[in-house]
């Protein structure tokens, strides 16, 4: 059932694909707190273009001010508004043309924004977007700190599908990616060349303990050889880290007509051991990489836009 | 495959059945930001009887605020410490016997969480500990206000049993609540008389839009007449209301030994409608009910374990 996919992309501009919305006299984007009638969306947002996304929020306001001082914009020691005033569930930044928002984590927590994000995008009359996960990730067989840029996002059977509940049945879409964005993102990791990034498959789980073979969650009923051999068998499989959204995001991206990224940095290698235990200045410096990756792909872009 | 379920279980103890544990030198719960070897354990959280869970970090700190005030033990107004410091990803606030935990949006998120919790009451050698998770909801037929103690935590097919994935193969657990735990918490609702308070299933979803049937989301491949037709089969099968987080919760605390409940509050009536627009102030009122259902609850109890 790929019924969703055939639908007809009209130019640049996103698209939310639900016939219903027409005939609403407003929405109200709940999570965020921010709705057609309360607020000029398109003022507020028409120029995104690049629109990253990630887990923590706290992590999303540190990339808004990387970014700005990156970009000349305004000072990185600024103070940025949380856009999504009054409610808790999500924080939003922006500064021109870039949006970053906090999804929390896991596949629900992140369907619940890209909603909210695609009908925003959508009312604000937004075009020629992309958006970007900016995450952390369990690595298999990497170096801590390694940058993946997804070449595919699968699900717990290392098979690109995101299976999405309607009315009671499960429907299962695709989740293919922009390769051209990620060719790109992977040319600027080698640009840099300040860590090392690469291509891999990333596999979307559940759950942090059982569903990515963790010997140390609360339950665990199966033996350190069976781990061993579901991460061979993910390996195999051109896996190269495990995390908990990115299927979610390429499918939902897919159905938008959004060119969309997954770029997550590993903080373990799996192969190595479960816990999260590197020094919290060495992890801070890891969940940088991604965001001095997409720094400098967004500088370059607007350079060339310049240009033009 | 229910195999963890007829693991025994050793006196009122929490129990966390994951044998490997037993020969971990430490253990580093890296979404609270606390472990075994950094923090003594036992001695915070030793003594904690009432752990209450809901999605958003600001209404856990709400609810230790009220129920500090409530039991007597502290002010209100005071300042209480996020326990969980030098994180985002959850917030924890303890006041005596209380213990109040954010867990995000959705199973994952959630998941993640209650691995953590299950491990920090069981390295904290605490017993007859119960876990109620006081969320919000939207309801099947119901005024908004009303709190619904869930019967019966169902998935998209109105069953009650949680699909977990394991090596890449979904394991299906059961999704019992306890009984007793519910039943008081009805009577305590009805001794209050403040808002309705009601029996009913809980269907658990794993996204906000499609998988509730909403017509308002940025898809929607189904017509208002198929939505109806989903939500009176809702009904039909005894459904009141839909969340995201309750199936989890009944398959992870039947697995450890815990008493769990689940009170979530409606802030809609999906049958009328799918955007949650009530003003600001009316659905902060709706979302102290399950507060105040539980602090009735757990002052109750502790009288009840004076007058012993």
């Amino acid at each position: 059932m790929h019924s969703q996919c055939s639908e007809k992309h009209e130019g640049g501009y996103v698209q939310a694909t639900n016939p219903h919305l027409k005939s609403m006299k407003e929405d109200f984007l709940y999570h965020f707190n921010l709705g057609t009638a309360t607020h000029d969306l398109p003022a507020m947002f028409g120029d995104v273009k690049f629109v990253c996304v990630g887990g923590s929020p706290a992590r999303m306001e540190e990339f808004i001010k990387y970014i700005a001082g990156e970009l000349g914009l305004a000072s990185p020691d600024g103070e940025y508004p949380n856009l999504c005033e009054g409610t808790d569930r999500y924080a939003m930044y922006k500064i021109g043309p870039v949006l970053s928002v906090s999804h929390g984590i896991g596949v629900p927590s992140t369907s619940v924004m890209m909603h909210e994000l695609i009908k925003l995008l959508h009312h604000a009359h937004c075009s020629d977007v992309i958006v970007v996960r900016l995450g952390t990730s369990g690595g298999i067989g990497l170096k801590p700190g390694t940058v993946v840029v997804t070449k595919q996002a699968v699900d717990a059977t290392f098979r690109p599908q995101f299976e999405q509940w309607i009315l009671g049945k499960p429907v299962v879409r695709g989740t293919e990616l922009d390769a051209e964005l990620a060719k790109e993102l992977l040319q600027c990791g080698k640009e840099l060349a300040e860590f090392e990034t690469v291509f891999g498959n990333t596999m979307c789980s559940m759950d942090f303990y059982e569903g990515q073979a963790r010997l140390d969650g609360a339950f665990c009923s199966y033996t350190e050889e069976d781990k061993q051999k579901y991460l061979d068998s993910a390996y195999a499989a051109g896996v190269r880290n495990f995390e908990m959204e990115s299927t979610l995001i390429a499918a939902m991206c897919k159905l938008s007509n959004i060119r969309a990224a997954v770029l997550c940095v590993t903080l373990l290698d799996r192969l190595k051991g479960d816990q999260v235990t590197s020094p919290h200045e060495v992890l801070k410096r890891f969940e940088q990489h991604p965001q001095i990756l997409m720094g400098h792909y967004i500088k370059k872009k607007l350079k060339s836009y310049q240009k033009k």
